[in-house]
């Protein structure tokens, strides 16, 4: 048993020896540098900048999908916002891949109990024929089941997933649910169904529909695929737990015009640095989004700090040591095609990229960092979490961390990066939905997470530690 | 200055007195009653009878505008659930009027900055021209200012009002909302307008727009008018605050299909009084609904709330003294037709409705009481009063409640009634929307608030005191 005074003895004098092994650690910014992260944090605390980027791209641009109107209006609204942000250097780099029309998109519920349904297509679906089909409602709980079911069970039948995703703080729900949009109706057409419905990947109760990228498989038969609102899956499971059998009616536009390449690009912009020009900060969000909301949270909170972020450190009287560069990846939503062109085209300077990160994810506060860096640089990581700690960032123990979305391809390329984890309980309510729209922004977490970006950036670009592996 | 002892002695006083003029006046449950009143009080808590009269009504039914195929189905529907309910008497009285079809409803800001937008059509509007119609929108913060223009100011114009309904527990934002909802078109015809587009009354921000009716004046000219999604109207509010030209189209083939009457019907059951049968007690909610969402809050809340109430006073070995009869009204939405349709085919009966209670607002758990009766009955009011307050319902000081909705026309014909004010903060992110659907239903709030009607009802047919003013 230990004594009350002795415990507390014993931990203030642990909380000294660990203070002082950090004191003993050389620390990366000096005491000017130090003053100079504070101000900027500062200025970021109370600017809205970032909030106003989001605000401009959704009102004058809206939503931007690969390969539409809306997608070209947002390079051109990118590049001359860097332009008027001051950034030295400002261009684009092209992607090429394929432009999906999303067309119409109507179901209804024809028997026991006929009503109208909420769906929508999920993206890179095919349509139906002109005429629709109707057809029996085959009903899976998980894709697993759907999976276990024999072959040509479903022969002329719509498939139906009704697993509802989990509401976390981390998106950790999204993992299980998300299977089925991507893979299911290559399993459904390998057991002969004609269509597959799933329940909407997300977390809210809105006759809402959540779209998002599926695939095909070239050997598979390929059969249209379509998410259900919330409320409408639960109506449909209701019709089904009265042991009747109910059949559905589904008619979809969509297609993927095969015609044309659709051309879009990355948007790239940075400060260059004053002392290692040759050595990248990069932070990185993606300038497409889908085709229903306003992508104001998906990715526009991402477009918007990151922005603001290098535009702050940009107002310095000196730029720091390091280069930072903003890259705005195009066509994220479709397959990452931006992200894994910057890596093709930058294979030769991709040892450049000292360090990035990504926001594609949640709408709350910044609440834990994760690095993913060579070891040599986690007592740099540390000082740059102690920083970041009265904002109510954690540290995570373990380091291997990838980089968001876009940013995970740069990570598999070598890149190192630091993961920053915000509070998403709400972000799977409007995820790849008409409600992601600006009013979902919260301002004041915006501002927080804004700081905590600017004040990453500007400790990478300052901190003379190599941070690869 | 009044010493602690005092304080507490003349406290303790006040209480001895309160309770002893309470046991004084002649209490109207005995013993007995009052072990009843307890025992159904359990038996409603434990029951999800009215959760699934919900259930039942918004997965087999649907939505039920009046003169709809839904409309009729929810009768039938009615009917057979009064008789499988065990009620004594069931039957319906025909109510006519007129069928709106709300057809489909597009619009579109064309400039300067193009975005889809989300309307529905407010309930009776006319439609567009079949090309539809492109204007420039005159922006207008409240109906009072919309009514400020100069006449001809808005010739060939789109009138928008952008006033945002405010949240509060009561649901009293509603009423300062409303007026554009039912006479904001009239208003803007009087100026010139070629359509009136409002932002939604409700409090959500959600992509779904609100309905409701609307009026026209025969002595002006019609204009189409449709209520705009919260999100959708910030854009427009955002679009206009740049100073530009705003535009819009609009394309609406809403109509009131004038060639036929439409039909529908009161449905009444009741549980005949075993006494006084003919002294009723009266339970309303309203059986139709608006055509987008099921109905389920507005009023499949009240449906399954009052049903279930009768049925469980009718499953005691003795019916109470008063008959108790269940109302569902026909038409409630379009106009209180099937209210206003009872009360001239009971004008000779309307003085044996001793009492009367609707449910038709808020999803949250009932906070307070507020009788509209008889001075000689208040006693028995605070009785009820005192059986209630267990369950977090207060006593309101008022003597002026004049129903709900449907009941206010009884009330207006003289029968006394009690107002039941639940929490109503979240009611309207729902109201008129296609998110009126079963997931809002609060099954825990269901129980208690169906346990007080309950409660309620049975206290009003077994007190032998007169309630009328």
């Amino acid at each position: 048993m230990i004594s009350k005074s002795k415990f507390i003895a014993s931990t203030y004098l642990a909380v000294l020896m660990s203070v002082g092994s950090f004191i003993a650690s050389a620390q990366q910014l000096n005491t000017d540098q130090q003053a100079q992260l504070n101000a900027l944090k500062t200025t970021a605390l109370q600017s809205d900048l970032s909030y106003q980027l989001i605000e401009s791209l959704t009102t004058e641009v809206g939503h931007r999908l690969m390969g539409s109107e809306g997608d070209k209006k947002s390079i051109v609204w990118a590049v001359n916002k860097m332009k008027a942000l001051g950034f030295d250097k400002v261009w684009t780099e092209e992607v090429t891949g394929s432009y999906w029309l999303r067309g119409e998109a109507k179901a209804r519920i024809v028997a026991p109990y006929p009503h109208d349904v909420v769906i929508l297509a999920l993206g890179g679906s095919i349509g139906t024929s002109k005429e629709g089909l109707t057809a029996k409602v085959a009903h899976f709980e998980t894709l697993a089941d759907l999976k276990a079911a024999p072959d040509n069970s479903l022969n002329g039948k719509i498939a139906f997933v009704s697993y509802q995703m989990e509401r976390h703080i981390d998106g950790d729900g999204y993992g299980p649910a998300v299977g089925t949009r991507v893979g299911g109706a290559v399993v459904a057409a390998q057991k002969g169904a004609s269509a597959l419905i799933m329940r909407s990947v997300g977390t809210d109760n809105n006759r809402t529909a959540h779209t998002g990228v599926m695939r095909y498989k070239d050997e598979v038969k390929k059969i249209p695929a379509a998410a259900l609102s919330n409320p409408d899956a639960d109506l449909l499971v209701n019709q089904l737990k009265r042991g009747e059998e109910v059949s559905m009616y589904l008619n979809m536009t969509a297609k993927t015009n095969a015609e044309v390449v659709a051309t879009s690009a990355n948007v790239i912009g940075e400060f260059t640095g004053s002392e290692l020009p040759n050595e990248i900060v990069s932070l990185g969000a993606h300038l497409d989004s889908w085709d229903v909301g306003t992508g104001a949270l998906d990715d526009g909170l991402g477009i918007g700090m990151v922005m603001a972020a290098a535009h702050h450190i940009g107002q310095l009287p000196k730029r720091p040591k390091r280069t930072i560069r903003v890259i705005l990846f195009a066509a994220e939503e479709v397959g990452l095609l931006g992200a894994k062109q910057y890596v093709k085209a930058h294979k030769d300077d991709m040892n450049a990229h000292v360090m990035g990160a990504e926001w594609d994810f949640g709408i709350g506060r910044i609440y834990k960092m994760t690095p993913g860096v060579g070891a040599q640089s986690l007592n740099a990581v540390r000082e740059l979490a102690q920083y970041l700690a009265p904002m109510g960032v954690a540290l995570a123990p373990e380091n291997n961390a990838k980089g968001q979305s876009d940013m995970s391809a740069l990570s598999d390329a070598g890149m190192p990066s630091i993961n920053f984890s915000p509070d998403g309980s709400n972000y799977f309510d409007y995820h790849h939905t008409e409600n992601d729209t600006l009013d979902k922004v919260e301002p004041e977490a915006l501002k927080v997470n804004t700081a905590i970006y600017t004040m990453y950036a500007y400790f990478a670009a300052q901190a003379m530690v190599d941070f690869r592996k």
